[in-house]
C-alpha cells in the first residue's frame, strides 16, 4: 500500500512541512524505517533519534519541528503519540477496505436462524452461527465460527474475530473489538457445598459489555449468578484474561494478559491492573487505583495510587536463602524486640 | 417465564407459607428482587435484610419463617443455599426446554462420521464434528463446532458448549458441563533434551474424567504421555486453568480461575484451590486441603488444612523498600545473631 | 497395534538382546508395564526397578543390558530417555497412518479462498478456513475449524489442531505442532493515553515463527506493534501462555503453562521458564537463563543461571504472621540498625 503526505495530511491534520508529494509505504519504528516509511517521536527523550532514523517522514511535536525539517518532510502535531495512533487506525482501515473489496457480505456457509436479526451493512463470516433471537447491528463483524447465542446482542461497528462466542441474553456495545477465542457468558464458577459434594448454582444473569471496549485472545468474561456482570464504556483488556461473575469493571479501565478477577468484584474507572495480577472476590477498588504486574489484591483498595506485592527475583541460592529465613520472619521480630528491651 | 409458588413447591419440596398462586417471574438477589420475584435468606448474617427486600417470595430455614410471614410468601427449608441452587436448576432447565421446543435434534451441517455412534436423543449443534468411532451417549448435548475426536466418549446427559474439543480416546463421564473453549487431550508438554534441541515425546495416554465434572471456559487438561490423565467424579474447574499430564484430581475438588497444575501433581479428594495458585509437578496434595488464592506450592502437603504463601500488597512506596530488604533478610538474620551473641 | 522387535530395533536402531520376534503392543511405565509392553530405563536411579516391572521389553544404557538380559528382551542404546521419545514418535506416527487410511486429504466442507495456495499433499479438516493469498506448504495439516487468515504461510509438515487461528500475514516455519485453541496474531494490547480515554493502536506487525516450534492449547502470540513478534527454531511453549506484542524468543528456549511474556521482552536461546512465571515487558534475558516457576521476572537478567522469586508456602497462620511482619521489613531492618549503634 502506497500513500502520500498529502493524503495522510487530509487524514490526521496538523501542520505539514515537505513536499506533500513524499510517498510513504509504511509505518515503522525509528530504527527500522527507510526513506518511504512515517515515524514519530512521542517524547523528549527520543529526539535524540531524528539525527539516526531514515525514516522519510517524521511526525514531531512542534519544538522539534526545526530539527526535523533539515532532514526532510515532517508533520507537526500536539501529541505525536495519538496522531501515531490514528495513523495505525486509517492505515488499518484501508488495508481492510482493500481486503473486503468484493468479498461477500455474508458468507454462504453462515447457520442464521430465522428469527435473528442481522443488519443489511454486516458481515458474518464462514461457519459462524446467529441463534434465534440474536441481534447484529450495522457495520459490525462476526468473524468466521463466532456463535451469538440465543437473544444476544452485538453492536454497531463492533467486530468479533473468529470464533468468539457471545452467550445467551448478553449484550455487547458498539465498536468493541473482541479477539480470536474469546468466550463472554460461559457459567459463572457457584456451586452450593452439600454434603461433601457441589450442588451447581445455575447462573441466571448474563453479561452487559458498554460500548468501545476491547477483549484480548482467549479472554473469558462470565455471566452474573442472578445479576448481570457488568463491563463500563472504554475498558482494555488483554489476552488470557479471567472475568468472573457479577464484576463491575468502570469505564475506561485497562488490565493486562493474564490477570484473574473473582467473583462479584468492583473495579473503578481509569484503573490500570499489570499482567498477571489477581483481584480477589467481592473486593473494591476506587478509581484510579493501579495494581503493579503480579500483585495479588487481598484486601479494599479506596484510595488512588500505584499498589505492588511481588517476591523480588534474585538468583536461586539467595531467593532459597532468604525465602527459609522469611518463614521465621515472625520470630525474627521477636527476637528484635528481645534485643531491645535487654539493652 | 412465569411460574406458580405450587409448580416451584412441588419441584423443591419444603413447606410452602402464603398463596400458592403466588406468581414468579424471576430468581433474583435480596437486593434486586421485587414482588414477583423469588430470592433466599442463606445465612444467618442476612436476616436483618428481611424487613428491606422487596421479594414477593423467600426461601427461609426454619428459625426465620415467623419474620418471613409477616412480610409475605415464603418456602421454608432447612438448607436455603442448596435449595436455591436447585431452584436455579429447574429454572435453567425450564428455559432450556422452551428454548429447544422445535429445534432439529442434529444440526444439518454437523459432520458425523458414518462409525461414530450417537445416541438418538443426543444434541448435536451446528458444524460439530464427530470423528471415526467416537460415542455420544443419550441425551448428551455437543455444542457447536465443538469436536469429539476419535474413539472419543461423551457420557451420558453431558452438556458440552460451542467449541469444546475432546481429544482422541478421551473418556467423559455423565452429566458433565464443559465451557466454550474448552480442551481436553492436547498433548502434554514432554521433551527429552538432546544436544541442545527437545525430542519430542510423543503423548500416547489419553484423558479421563468422571461423572459430574464441570469445567470453565477455555481450560485445558493435558492426555497423560504413557498413561492417562485422571479426574474423578464431582471435580470443579473453573475458567483458563491448565491440567498437566498424568495429574490425578480427586473428587469433590474444586480449583478456581487460573489455576495451574503441573505434570503428574496428585492432588486429594474434597480439596480447594484458590484463584492463580500453581501446583508444581509430582507433588502430592492430600484430602482436605486448601490452597489460598495465587499461592505456589512447592512442597507435597500430606496434612488437611489452609495453606498459604502471597506477597502482601501494599502501596508501592512501602513495597519498594519491604522488597529491596527482603533481598537481605538472611544477612539481617545473621546480624541478629551477632547481635544477640554480644548481649 | 501389535508391531515386533525387529520392526522397532529397525526403526530405532542400537543394539538388540532376545527374540527378534518378540511382539509389543504398548509402549508403558515401568510400574503399568506388562509382558506385552516395551517400557525404558532412563536413569540410573530408576536401575533398582529392573526386577520388578513386569515389561516384556525394555531399553536401557549400555551399563545395564546384563541385568537386564537376565530378566527379558532388551535394546540398548546410549541416551535411553532419547531413545524413548523416539518410540513415541515412531508409534504415533504409525497409529496416525492406520486411521488417515482412506480419509479425505481435503475435507468437502472446508472453506478454501481461490487464491490460496495449498500444497496436493496437504490435509485440510472440516470446516477449515484458508483465506486469500494464505499458503499451505507440503504435508502441512490444518485441523477441524482453524483459520489461517489472509497471506498467511503454514510451513512444510506442520500440524494444526482444531481450531487453531493463525492471523494475516503470520508466518510459521516447517514441523511446527500447535494445539487446539492456540491464537496466533491477535493484535498485541497498544494504546496511546488520551483525555482519559485509549487510543487503538492498530497492530500492523505480523508474527514470524521458525521451524520445529510447538505451542500448547489456548496460548497466544500477539502480532507486533510495527515490526513482527518473532519466534526462533525450535521453542517450546505450553498450554496458557501469553506472548505479547514484538517479543523476541530465542531458539529451543521452553516455557511451561501459564507463563505471560510483556510486550517487547527478548529472551535468549536455551533459556527455560516455569509454570505461571511472569517476564515484564522491554526486558532481556541472555542465552541459558532459568527462570523458576511462579516467579516474576522485573529487571533484565544478563547472566546464565537459575533465577527465582516466589513467597514461600506456609500453613495459613503462619503465612499471616510472616505476611504481617514483611510489611514492616524495613523498619526492623532499622531497628536492627540502631540496635547494632548502641552495643
Amino acid at each position: 500500500m502506497t500513500v502520500t503526505l498529502t493524503q495522510l495530511h487530509a487524514a490526521l491534520g496538523g501542520v505539514l512541512h515537505g513536499d506533500p508529494q513524499t510517498r510513504v509505504c509504511r509505518v515503522a519504528s525509528l530504527e527500522a524505517a527507510g526513506p518511504d516509511d512515517i515515524s514519530f517521536i512521542a517524547h523528549a527523550r527520543y529526539a535524540a533519534q531524528i539525527d539516526a532514523t531514515l525514516a522519510g517522514t517524521l511526525i514531531v511535536p512542534p519544538h522539534l519541528v526545526d530539527k526535523a525539517k533539515q532532514r526532510g518532510a515532517c508533520l507537526e502535531v500536539d501529541d505525536p503519540y495519538v496522531t501515531f495512533a490514528r495513523l495505525t487506525q486509517w492505515w488499518r482501515a484501508r488495508e481492510e477496505a482493500l481486503d473486503a473489496d468484493g468479498e461477500p457480505r455474508v458468507h454462504h456457509t453462515a447457520s442464521i436462524h430465522p428469527t435473528a436479526s442481522v443488519a443489511s451493512d454486516a458481515w458474518i463470516g464462514p461457519f459462524a452461527v446467529i441463534e434465534a433471537g440474536a441481534v447484529i447491528q450495522a457495520r459490525a463483524r462476526i468473524g468466521a465460527h463466532s456463535v451469538i447465542e440465543r437473544c444476544a446482542q452485538v453492536g454497531a461497528a463492533s467486530r468479533l474475530a473468529p470464533r468468539v462466542v457471545i452467550g445467551r441474553d448478553c449484550q455487547i456495545g458498539d465498536r468493541c473489538v473482541f479477539h480470536a477465542g474469546v468466550v463472554i457468558g460461559a457459567d459463572g464458577f457457584g456451586f452450593a457445598p452439600h454434603q461433601g459434594e457441589w450442588v451447581k448454582i445455575e447462573q441466571l444473569g448474563a453479561v452487559r459489555i458498554g460500548h468501545d471496549v476491547e477483549i484480548g485472545a482467549n479472554s473469558c468474561v462470565d455471566r452474573g449468578a442472578l445479576e448481570d456482570t457488568v463491563i463500563e464504556d472504554g475498558v482494555k483488556l488483554d489476552n488470557l484474561i479471567q472475568i468472573g461473575h457479577n464484576v463491575h469493571i468502570g469505564p475506561h479501565t485497562a488490565l493486562a494478559g493474564c490477570v484473574g478477577v473473582a467473583g462479584s468484584a468492583k473495579i473503578g474507572a481509569h484503573c490500570t491492573i499489570g499482567g498477571g495480577a489477581v483481584v480477589l472476590g467481592h473486593l473494591t477498588l476506587a478509581d484510579h487505583v493501579h495494581i503493579s504486574a503480579a500483585s495479588v489484591v487481598m484486601r479494599s483498595i479506596l484510595q488512588p495510587g500505584q499498589y505492588s506485592g511481588v517476591f523480588p527475583i534474585d538468583d536461586n541460592k539467595s531467593w532459597e536463602k532468604n525465602a527459609a529465613t522469611l518463614r521465621q520472619l515472625h520470630r525474627l521480630r521477636e527476637r528484635i524486640k528481645v534485643l531491645e528491651n535487654r539493652s
